[in-house]
């Protein structure tokens, strides 16, 4: 996004904060529910808010990773977690702005991820996959060091891998014809945004086998 | 495994996809078992195929990972998670096969993963440890991400590190005399799945505490 | 701690190893707590004494993981997985032993991988997080494969995230200033140290949240 500048530049990082501080109530929240301490609370708001670009900056080779460099990520998750810790009893009012702000985290996650991978020669389809990544890693995360099953890969979750994957290889695809322009960019995150909040509205899922399936010899 | 060319390397690429689409196919029945949709078959599918791949280079520095500038991994994985959700009724017969095929996967990521440590100067012992994280960590992150603990380290399972660690430390030390010739990597890479396969036939297991351990101070 | 010399490195690098091995043998034990076998338990006690540097290296880009090439941490880990193996009917008399030797590796872990990522530019409030990271990533690993909620996070612990966080941060701090001198290095270690065993015989605990906190739109 190096081409962004001036105050498309301002907009879209103060969205991104907007994103990571959603990210943070998310992993804070779900550290109440799991009845852990203040430490836990800030532990896994870190967590959500940054290991999904620490993850493409290891893959990539993009080290130090930018979270530790950028440290406004940090602080930002922090405070997220001590908004949990102070407002708790009212957070549940806010489902639906911090539903809102998680989105336009995914999309610009995801578009800032995909963008960064391609910087790196990965290819059009190792971006899309870092991409997708950056905007889900820092859940997949959240919710192993929680001791759930990742919420995206459950049959009760609507969709959200799959807009992140949707917006990340329309980045790839875009940057690799020589048509990656800003508001593009843009574009494809409002797209990712949109397509997250409506599959929340309108209930979106994705099919699953039926069946309990046969165990595997080996494991 | 430069020196190897011709057919052999035809031969040698070909088993390593048949041991990709092997891991990919543990990843997606592990999704069914656990009720996870689509999405999570499929992103159990690419984290078992490519998940201790992506662990070595990350731990010695060959960044970007090669599995996202290798694409063909990720769609092998995929195919393998579509083959589940489309045939999953009839995986069962198909049990025998598939721990063949995991284990051909196991010989070849492990002397892949000792053999491309080895140069980057990681020294013999680390290059051991990162041929056998190769052939297992996939498998462990995909436990880990279904809610597991690793199937490697239980109690119950056969033998599956230690065939790897064997194998990988044959590697390490056949590279480090300088005796690392193509079909000797051929032969140790046999053994691995050789050893895999008759720990499952002959029940090999391994020992373990007996009694119920005392609690940790601290923890 | 390039600054050390003569028998204060003798003595810091002893100290270092008897941290690894306090490490080891807390993931020994919970292997065995969790009914793994004898590879369950080498694993557990490799990923927790070396788990948080190999986090620290990859996030700063100091690759190949020093884990790898200073082979001599695998080495004292599997010690370590041995000797719960032979002696576990007797290690609940160790107990005040390896919590005092636990405190110490965090106190060395910490201060050593504040230091390291002061050399990799990544600022001070980057170079705090590692360095944090390096004392209780290791631990952190060990809870997830154990399929527990990280002992760090719970709500009945004891403080073990805030000693090694104040530690990194002093040392971040000192280097950032350039008093960052061997004897203050040391002396931030001894700190560390005693917070940690201090919290565990003051039974020093964190607020947390009381309520059951809501439902989280969107997991």
């Amino acid at each position: 996004m190096d081409e962004l500048s001036g105050w498309v530049l301002v907009v879209w990082e103060s969205f991104n904060a907007v994103g990571v501080l959603a990210f943070a109530l998310s992993g804070a929240l779900l550290a109440t529910q799991k009845r852990m301490d203040l430490v836990g609370m800030a532990g896994l708001a870190v967590v959500t808010a940054t290991g999904g670009g620490m993850a493409r900056d290891v893959l990539i080779g993009a080290t130090p990773a930018a979270a530790l460099t950028d440290w406004w990520m940090l602080a930002v998750a922090l405070v997220g977690a001590l908004l949990v810790f102070l407002l708790h009893r009212w957070m549940s009012r806010l489902d639906t702005p911090v539903l809102v702000f998680d989105a336009i985290g995914l999309g610009i996650f995801v578009v800032d991820g995909a963008s960064k991978a391609m910087q790196y020669d990965v290819g059009p389809v190792g971006a899309a996959f870092v991409g997708m990544l950056t905007g889900i890693g820092g859940g997949v995360l959240r919710d192993v060091l929680a001791n759930d099953v990742p919420a995206v890969f459950r049959r009760e979750s609507r969709l959200y891998l799959l807009p992140a994957l949707i917006g990340s290889s329309m980045v790839a695809a875009a940057v690799s014809l020589g048509i990656g322009s800003w508001w593009l960019m843009v574009l494809i995150a409002v797209l990712v945004c949109a397509l997250r909040i409506a599959s929340e509205l309108l209930h979106w899922r994705l099919p699953a086998v039926k069946t309990e399936a046969i165990d595997i010899i080996g494991r």
